[in-house]
């Protein structure tokens, strides 16, 4: 296995998307091979979307093969399988800066470069940003493909059927390449999935088939002319029963399915798809993990992974505290609760284990569902179940709960109803970057009436939540950070905390530090340290973004004169806002000094949690300069 | 036409949905015509959705015959075609209050009575809702059916997909009656669209059709056997012409199409479909505005309607100022733009006429996009426009753009595109109510970096930040109110303003209004009417909430001790919000007074806006209240 990029023979040859074409002979099986290679070797050095990546190699090719990226515009969706496609647009040299600060981003970024023609995170975009290029060429008269690469779990996303639709009506020239591993990051899920793999159950297709077969049964008997015509009729029918029925429903060509792994045959199709001026389906399956024995045998485990021995697969130098993260503690108490109580639901979006929702799955599986990437439905369904009586609790990242926000102020607060919110990956998320990150969930979520918004400092605290949220006959939302807890033990009964209630964590005279969630070990820790600097620093846990703890916050705005407040969120409208207005409303702000940490007014690029809280100052050292400076 | 429901003959014995199983003979044509006549003369009084409700009726009542809504759950999608659902379950009496304040609400509602099983207002929501109901009713072994009745307008949206799909997946018994009039709020697009409306284009559908013709054709030739298979066969593949596939494909059995306005027959289907055990799709044909001609004429126009006069279907009583909406000021601002700009474009999502834009469909249709009620897809559309060069304007109403809150900050505003977002109806909209008041965008909005925000005060200014917006390198968004301007005239040619530049409307010693948008006029007629009281108050307007006008708050804030914040809009995150952030973070707000007006944190229902403003304190009255109390 290569692992150094100047030694590869092919790819270090490759300097533009064009050289792809140039290639003869075999060329291109050693190209594919020194693709993976290097993707196996950086994400096993540093962690990232390995199967994915390594499931489109030869679809990589055969796009680059086929279509010209200097005219022809090519979308990945979600983009956690664009490796290849950096690699092969110039930026070998820098792949090993990969994921961090300063370095490649993991997705397709315009601003990393011109081949990226579009930048992704989350699913299912692509159809819709390549019919908007599309539409543009032909306002523009130009000349050029556009090519959206999307996998069927992304399809599952009402996003990508509202594109689909579209696309399908308005008739322009495109092509949409559906990258089938019959996978979204988990096993996929929905009526789609089972049709595009062909496990067709529907009575009235079997009664066509069965007719069909009784039909051609009987065609030897007769003459030539009918034979042919029975024959052909035959070919057209037993097309009906793949894919293509559907996607020709929307007006699209449907080609397929082509083996994703043929780079020959998936360019001698690109080829004859190019010369259709109309939208065109291309239905390419792949393997996730192809290529890669551990991965190909675990893809969900491979989907986004950490540091590993490329030769085994097994995870290496493990820098963890040995803690469990919150959404394993999260994951074994919604387990733990729904033993007790029949009406607890788990609702995922396509990551039972992304969400730790995996043991619920196993233990409680009739009152588990995996709704795919819906985000959308995933709330609206809550509602529906949460009207009959069952306290549905919805796990998903809080940069993915962004699709369902209006579910959560229409179908949800509006109707009071109680559905438990649990948005995993609340905060800094690290690696996955600007798209990933879950910094606006306080801001999106805290002007919505009815709702109750927790985020707890430690695992103990989780589990105090959590079984507060489901004894508040309402809705409620828990947003918590990924990564490990602070080893805090959880309590085998944990007890729910009163509502809109926080704790003062630690007293002081000097100035007071107001936070939740994330920064209060922090703040505590920044607090314990200015004591060297003969500074008594206060902390308070609100514990709650909503309703805020008002009585105590008035009493400790009446105490301290100097305020820092922090979070882990925009800094505009969230958490330390919130503060603001209460504050304000009491008139409680004179002669008060009010400092506000938190995520400023611009998109954070990636790198490790560590690195981007120390850069943006709401870290220990940062917390304690700034108490530092306002007590001058 | 009986105008006074104590005069309708069975209307007035229906008390409860069971009532409607007990009449016999012609007393359902009766019904049927007592439901029109009451619908048509409360809304030609007051206003209303007229079409959707009258294309309904028949459709109604055999739901209410076939169903027992005592235990069988019934949920109607959007909700705007349920005023025959409302007069039959007990709400007749009270018919006459229907959207006014403290009356009945305009939709569905779970707190309005309990035979409303999902409260709605946006489309798309009743198959996730009620496959949770369904799932719910066999977690806890409960028989009962499970209803969902959608438009094929609301079907074209993603979240309906994304239910359908699993609704498809999980098998549930229920059923969801397809109610199709070719119709969302204007005439329907999409692929889909076309589909059940049978243009079947696709070349391979041709092709097999004309095989399937072909064979048949050669059946007379040969015995009566293999006749009997191809008849049957055909049958099959006739039937696969109908928009039955598609449905079968997600799993569902289809069952249509049915004529929507024959109740004998839609309940012997709704018998038959009760026997299954599975999902079902009712595919029910029905004319929207039935049994009222200048409905079924114009069914757009009779949507949402206002006071008119039923004999002519002519509007009457024009209540109005005479002065043209701002809806209509910002389409022919577009139009007047685009045809100096080719690179502008409009989008709209189902709403040409609701957002203005239907003159831009006509003066530049190839630069017009509808996409049907896919607010997410409008968003992210036009991110992939931006990408080429262009400008779009999308058009949606603040409250359905809550819909695309991911798409606007994940495509559009984290890509810094030149996507102009045009937010109308935000603010308190009236009467539609709580599921429909625009009181959030400034606080959905405001934290999302890149973006810049607006509200214009009048006329002249929404030319002006139109203008400003086109011309901007980056994404922005106006929202601007429900209603007529205020008179001010549109230049011809109307200027780019600074942005982050507000204005002083109106100097002052005493205190300082700042607002911006349709608070701006009363915050000054506030301060002109406070001249009598001897209070010399200072209005400052400050156009944007994003980025806000910095050097001049801060010198308001040097020269004003007693600030009154106003706003239309949620005062937790928003504007306000948003103003204390800026003085706390530049320590201006020492020995201040800052009163905050805004809609406060709870759910507005319906009323006029009048009445709501006066209501929540933020008209004339509000404002002149709070800046005299401050100045005491």
């Amino acid at each position: 296995m290569i692992k150094d990029p100047k030694k590869t023979v092919v790819l270090s040859q490759i300097h533009k998307p064009g050289d792809v074409r140039d290639l003869e002979g075999d060329q291109l099986d050693v190209l594919a091979q020194e693709l993976r290679d290097i993707i196996i070797s950086q994400v096993s050095n540093r962690g990232g979307h390995l199967a994915p990546s390594l499931g489109v190699v030869e679809l990589t090719l055969a796009l680059f093969r086929s279509f010209d990226l200097e005219k022809d515009k090519l979308v990945w969706d979600v983009g956690h399988q664009a490796y290849a496609h950096k690699l092969l647009t110039g930026r070998l040299d820098d792949f090993s800066t990969l994921r961090q600060k300063g370095g490649m981003s993991g997705f397709p970024r315009m601003a990393e470069s011109s081949y990226d023609h579009f930048g992704v995170g989350h699913s299912s975009t692509s159809i819709s940003a390549a019919l908007g290029m599309a539409m543009a060429r032909d306002l523009k008269g130009e000349d050029h493909e556009v090519v959206a690469v999307i996998g069927d779990g992304s399809l599952t996303a009402g996003l990508a059927f509202e594109g689909l639709n579209q696309a399908g009506d308005l008739g322009r020239k495109m092509v949409v390449v559906l990258n089938d591993n019959e996978m979204s990051i988990s096993r996929n899920v929905g009526a789609l999935s089972q049709f595009l793999s062909r496990k067709m159950t529907s009575p009235f297709l079997q009664r066509l088939k069965s007719d069909v077969e009784g039909l051609l049964g009987t065609i030897p008997k007769i003459g030539d002319d009918l034979a042919g015509y029975a024959k052909r009729y035959g070919d057209s029918v037993k097309s009906f029963f793949t894919p293509g029925i559907l996607f020709e429903a929307f007006h699209f060509t449907y080609v397929g399915p082509i083996d994703g792994h043929d780079t020959a045959t998936l360019v001698k199709v690109f080829e004859e798809v190019k010369k259709l001026d109309k939208p065109v389906l291309v239905h390419v399956m792949t393997t996730k993990g192809k290529g890669y024995e551990p991965a190909e045998s675990d893809p969900s485990h491979f989907h986004g992974v950490g540091k590993f021995t490329p030769e085994t697969g097994l995870a290496r130098k493990y820098t963890g505290n040995g803690l469990p993260s919150y959404t394993e503690v999260f994951g074994a108490t919604l387990c733990s609760l729904a033993d007790k109580d029949e009406t607890i639901m788990a609702i995922t979006a396509a990551m039972p284990e992304g969400t730790g929702t995996e043991c619920f799955r196993q233990n409680h599986s009739d009152r588990f569902v995996d709704v795919g990437i819906c985000e959308q439905h995933a709330v609206t369904f809550a509602a529906g179940l949460a009207t009959q009586g069952f306290k549905p609790a919805v796990a998903i990242y809080s940069t993915f709960m962004q699709r369902a926000y209006d579910q959560i102020v229409h179908d949800v607060c509006l109707q009071n109803l109680n559905v438990n919110l649990f948005l995993d990956r609340g905060g800094l998320v690290g690696e996955d970057g600007a798209t990933h990150h879950g910094v606006y969930d306080l801001s999106y979520l805290r002007h919505i009436p009815n709702l109750v918004i927790m985020a707890p400092k430690d695992e103990a605290e989780l589990a105090q939540m959590m079984v507060t949220a489901f004894a508040y006959d309402g809705p409620c939302a828990m947003r918590y950070p990924r990564g490990t807890g602070v080893g805090a033990s959880v309590s085998a009964s944990p007890r729910k905390i009163a509502i809109g209630k926080g704790e003062l964590i630690r007293d002081g005279k000097d100035a007071v530090v107001i936070t939740l969630g994330s920064r209060v070990y922090p703040a505590l820790e920044a607090a314990m340290e200015l004591e060297e600097s003969g500074l008594e620093v206060a902390v308070f846990n609100t514990r709650f973004v909503k309703p805020l703890p008002k009585k105590q916050l008035l009493e400790l705005a009446g105490r301290f004169d100097r305020i820092v407040l922090v979070e882990e969120n925009a800094r505009m409208g969230g958490f330390g806002s919130a503060i603001l207005e209460l504050l304000n409303d009491a008139d409680a702000l004179q002669g008060k000094k009010v400092q506000h940490l938190g995520i400023p007014d611009e998109f954070i690029e990636h790198g490790t949690q560590k690195e981007l809280r120390s850069m943006l100052g709401i870290d220990v050292t940062g917390i304690k300069k700034t108490v530092k400076n306002l007590c001058k």
